[in-house]
């Protein structure tokens, strides 16, 4: 890793003036957006934007639009100078991390509505969510211009998203997933880990083993997700402390429920442990279906 | 007039490529975005445009999606060839004229929505019309990526949806507004005045008749809008054949009506003669409002 002090800027206008100078030198931009509390998951889309780009902007915004809970909002972690390190010790040159007021300085009247794919899963229990997403990122592919743009798969729905606004829009940048970057015991890492106590840290693995248990039945060729799903809640029943908020079976492009699986799909939950919310899925391939079934990244 | 010979590009791509190259001889483009059918208020921008870019790209498209009567979109007029003529006569060097398929290649999904500028005027009366317009405008404006693009001030209201957009999601393009180009009673310049016989053309004008009423109204100070309506709305009556559908006075902004005029304001109206609609708008000052206290453009 290059040990390159990464620059902070706070502005929109100082953003685009120090892009114009890096595209002027005929150089690549890769933008990983993030809300901050950077954790090795981020390290792994700035990682892959590092090997792929000449210069990587970290955009660091929590973008209250995109909150359905105000109390969510306002306990999000916000480690800034800490972000910023994480950012300098990975070779990150530009760390975007603009205050609210300048991403919105009057309320908001233009959206992106993305209809359909934000049918199920998250998009129906968290009400505007995907309309702040999908204008917060607009807005920030358009200040960054980059060539490629780099998320997570854990938040597969928001991708389906993204994936969708970019084509139907014809935003010209290339949206790049990176696998999901999980802990030994297959918690996916989350910035909201860090509210789970020992004990709801502990339990919180029932979703990745929920998860697991239906990768391991559909590649056994259980074809139906109503048996799936049969096999799989009662795992989450032995944990009172935790609810289940969803956990669907859906087409891995428009995220819509599948009832017989003929193809890959995207395994998807969401729980509740105490005030914390998580949210995890895979990509699942039956029996026969090759890896490239899968739809094209 | 320069005669250039204007290049007829249907694809995506190939446009992308063009442009790229007019980019990398560091020219700055223009956009002017039409639905064919072009007139002198097209010729007004094009002429705006290429004063102040190096290449012109007028687009072409007759965008489905704006359209809330299926038969308005069915008859609205697509002379293509006269169209290219149109351009190449005044020195467009490329027409982007796409089939629908190549704009929406699968069912949209994506759409932005501009809130509260709808609210009034057109956005009452013509449902999903903003949102099909602000969605092929992005759409366009991210195939393009013009540094300036043009828009009529007969579409008042559009513009102010168009600016929103531009503004609220950081679209990188200066919005150019070019003032509406009339015939000699007044009539302001549209594709659909061609729908009009004789007798329809000849009453169509009381539109802009009651503008020019409203406006002198504003001039001498008359201060309440229900005042300037009370003035201006029975001139409507005398004209059996006409259906007026609004007549509003709002802020050149947001587009909400205004009760008091204090400032600027835009008048704005929306007829019917037969089946045919039409709108029309001015800008009018109240006495003692400098030219500058509207807003910049």
């Amino acid at each position: 890793m290059t040990a390159t002090p990464a620059q902070l800027i706070a502005s929109i206008a100082q953003l685009r003036r120090t892009l114009g100078e890096v595209r002027g030198r005929g150089q690549s931009i890769a933008l990983v957006p993030t809300m901050g509390a950077l954790h090795d998951g981020h390290g792994r889309l700035i990682e892959n934007a590092r090997r792929e780009s000449d210069c990587v902007v970290v955009s660091i915004f929590v973008n209250p639009i995109q909150f359905d809970r105000h109390d969510d909002f306002d306990r999000y972690p916000r480690p800034l100078s800490k972000d910023v390190a994480f950012c300098a010790a990975r070779g990150v040159p530009v760390v975007f991390a603009p205050p609210v007021e300048e991403m919105y300085p009057r309320p908001q009247s233009a959206f992106v509505e993305v209809t359909r794919v934000t049918d199920h899963l998250c998009g129906q229990f968290r009400p505007g969510h995907f309309r702040g997403v999908a204008t917060v990122v607009l807005k920030l592919l358009n200040i960054v211009q980059p060539d490629r743009a780099y998320f997570g798969e854990k938040d597969a729905q928001q991708l389906a998203v993204i994936r969708r606004l970019v084509d139907d829009l014809n935003v010209p940048v290339k949206i790049v997933e990176v696998p999901t970057v999980r802990e030994a015991d297959g918690l996916a890492i989350s910035s909201r880990n860090q509210y789970l106590n020992e004990e709801e840290r502990r339990v919180a693995t029932v979703l990745h083993q929920a998860l697991r248990r239906a990768e391991t039945l559909i590649a056994a060729d259980t074809k139906h997700a109503a048996e799936i799903r049969k096999e799989v809640l009662p795992l989450f029943e032995g944990h009172p402390e935790v609810r289940l908020e969803y956990f669907e079976i859906v087409d891995p492009d428009e995220m819509q429920p599948v009832d017989r699986i003929t193809g890959p799909v995207r395994v998807a939950g969401a729980i509740w442990i105490g005030t914390t919310r998580l949210i995890d899925n895979m990509l699942c391939r039956p029996l026969g279906s090759k890896a490239g079934s899968a739809p094209a990244p």
